[in-house]
């Protein structure tokens, strides 16, 4: 691509860096942002760099937060005893959205996966034991995707766990909603079977 | 979307502002952006603020520029006695990137559009009549958009420019390079006949 001005050529190159945008995109983003008022381009440029520049990380929780004590750790009509343990702060996002949670939230910052070089210490662990240990927690709950990874995760935070007082649960894994038998996995599929659910939840639960 | 960060919420919304960009995207795009060193968002955002802040209008020919005179019409290699007649700066990108043109241009900033309410005081034709009555240019070729408005306009400007000594052409409408017949539409392919070049130019042009 040829610009003819530097301004625009660096504008469109920081875009594109993006993931999912490519330089085509990043070019009609930036003539967007050209044809808007200089406050407006002003207030999209310091939402950015205040949000990286200001953001914190709960130190209970390690779920972003814009104080020290993230809005989830910090509310009194949560249930102190459910703690929900999740990858990243997108799935904390992901399980709010429901409304239907009103636990806490761990967030590991990742999940165990040798190949990416991602190992136990890497990961918000230590003080998920602490936190289970010394705030009486009697109930986690894995909410880690289903994969391998995910899975040793799961076994590596059980073996952590095991001689605390703590009932250790994982998500329920099965048809979605709405979700077509023929097409489920086999995986899926057995599964759901094996863990069926007497009719009254399935009514409770729609 | 639930956001247990001010911070982040208004970095997504200011996102999901752009064309294009929906909630998911945005949010997708500003939890990239936290991941990464603060100078690079830093950099990210002052790369919008700078360009919006201190682009210019080329005083020539209204292309985007860094300077009072853009590149295209400082440079001293080009055609003086050529100008290319576009809607947009994104036009005159897409002529440079073929790299095969090698006159000058003059933005006219949109096309007559009654129905969007645009006429011809809102676009840059006093200046392309200006320039073509004082700079002894020969020819001006439109390149607008095959449309009514585009069609307005050059008739418009064909008007405009009909008592001066100058040439006026239109780029070449017909069907495309790996066009296929059949699929062109009927206005496209009675013109591409009604305008059949001699062999010797479809050699040329491959």
């Amino acid at each position: 691509m040829i610009f003819s001005s530097a301004l625009i050529e660096t504008a469109v190159n920081e875009f594109a860096r993006l993931p999912g945008i490519g330089k085509k995109t990043a070019l009609r983003l930036v003539l967007h942002l050209l044809k808007q008022d200089s406050s407006q381009v002003q207030q999209f440029s310091d939402a950015m760099a205040r949000m990286r520049e200001q953001i914190k990380f709960c130190s209970h929780c390690h779920n972003v937060s814009d104080d020290e004590i993230c809005s989830i750790c910090a509310s009194h009509t949560r249930n102190d005893d459910l703690v929900c343990v999740v990858e990243s702060i997108r799935d904390v996002m992901a399980i709010e959205n429901t409304q239907q949670y009103n636990g806490r939230y761990h967030v590991l910052g990742g999940i165990i996966s040798p190949i990416d070089g991602v190992g136990p210490e890497q990961l918000n662990i230590h003080t998920l034991v602490e936190r289970v240990r010394e705030k009486g927690i009697t109930e986690v709950i894995m909410a880690l995707s289903p994969t391998i990874e995910g899975d040793t995760t799961i076994y590596y935070l059980s073996k952590k766990l095991k001689d605390l007082p703590v009932k250790i649960t994982t998500i329920a894994r099965g048809i979605a909603f709405g979700g077509e038998l023929e097409y489920a996995d086999e995986m899926t599929l057995a599964r759901s079977i094996f863990n069926r659910l007497p009719l009254e939840n399935y009514v409770q639960q729609k």
